[in-house]
């Protein structure tokens, strides 16, 4: 899978995919991550790529040209199967969403910084626009890397083990049962009997409903 | 504000907090991050942090003791007005919470790992548990990231223009409308008409008529 992201600040994209998963991820060829400045299709030699908005008021826009010209410039690369913008008002991302977008071969997204991109990209460009969360950055950068953190991790053989994804929260609709390690007591605080059992069915049990209540509990909204 | 983070891939932040408004909101000295490497309470020479599961299973457990004795090690230096967990089953993040935490002196976040923390520390530490979204990434320090954006940027001071944050989406339970900047016409696209009118009152009319269609269509749970 190849991820293309256009961004005024690539700087910031530099260190969560040199690291861990991400980096594991690209090492294994299974994850092509590239960020483009936009900079490089700005309109003028002073690297200019956003201006005020029409109708007045604070915040500057991203512009057209340069947004359009980047796009175009990558399409004629290849051809992506989502062209996404990030924006606190897209559609919120979810594991559905991840599950989804892990099995295409190229994404293009697109990093808003200041009140966000012209309207006409958004109509004439953009195939999907995303929110991670109900809350506002001071750009798309960090959702993007959101995004492909989410994505990047679920492509197969990325996990070293499998089956780990698998039982993360939302795969089946429950949050996670707790989780413990050793030492057995810390501090006079002692983890649940039935998981020093040895007896793996009453433990898969134990753990179910565990999930089960702290998805009645915490995440009605998701039975 | 000072935000202190505990992780075991701090170089994974080095640079979301290195650039642009993060970067401005602590060189004018608003905001202080500091991001510790948990390792250094690991309970063995081999910087050992976290092990099996108890009950068995795939994914490695964050252990209670490096946990324990790097909160207590920071909590001997100041007072933290929560201790924060990013776990996909926490609280679900929103710019009221943004707003909330804005305001306080001194916050500690745990980043997770693996299959997340000994459930111990969650019960007899943490103060707050909170999840960015409905999906699982492969730690807790983009999220971490996410919230230290969303908060930074929103400190008095922070952004070059107040009213910038005023207008985002969300501080009013509306989406934000839509913004163009110039040209008028690119490849036929126009601007509409009433934005290039020049009658504040009728732009003002528009936007907000605009705001609520969308949120409307997008996000009538808002409403």
């Amino acid at each position: 899978m190849r991820i293309d992201i256009i961004s005024v600040l690539p700087e910031l994209l530099e260190s969560p995919f040199s690291h861990s998963i991400m980096k594991r991820a690209q090492t294994k060829g299974m994850l092509e991550v590239h960020v483009h400045q936009l900079r490089q299709w700005a309109v003028n030699e002073y690297g200019q790529v956003d201006d005020y908005q029409y109708g007045g008021g604070a915040g500057m826009v991203m512009m057209c040209e340069p947004l359009a010209n980047a796009i175009e410039h990558l399409q004629n690369e290849r051809k992506y199967d989502e062209i996404i913008y990030m924006t606190p008002d897209g559609k919120r991302f979810d594991q559905q969403t991840a599950n989804r977008l892990s099995l295409y071969e190229n994404l293009l997204i697109i990093c808003g910084h200041y009140k966000g991109i012209d309207e006409r990209i958004r109509q004439h460009f953009v195939t999907l626009e995303i929110s991670i969360g109900d809350y506002v950055l001071s750009g798309g950068e960090l959702a993007a890397a959101v995004v492909v953190d989410a994505i990047g991790r679920i492509i197969p053989g990325v996990l070293n083990d499998e089956t780990s994804a698998l039982t993360d929260s939302f795969q089946d609709n429950l949050l996670a049962p707790p989780v413990y390690t050793r030492p057995a007591n810390f501090r006079g605080w002692e983890v649940p009997p039935i998981l020093l059992s040895g007896d793996p069915k009453k433990i898969e049990q134990w753990r179910y409903e565990q999930a089960v209540a702290r998805t009645t509990e915490r995440r009605p909204d998701l039975e």
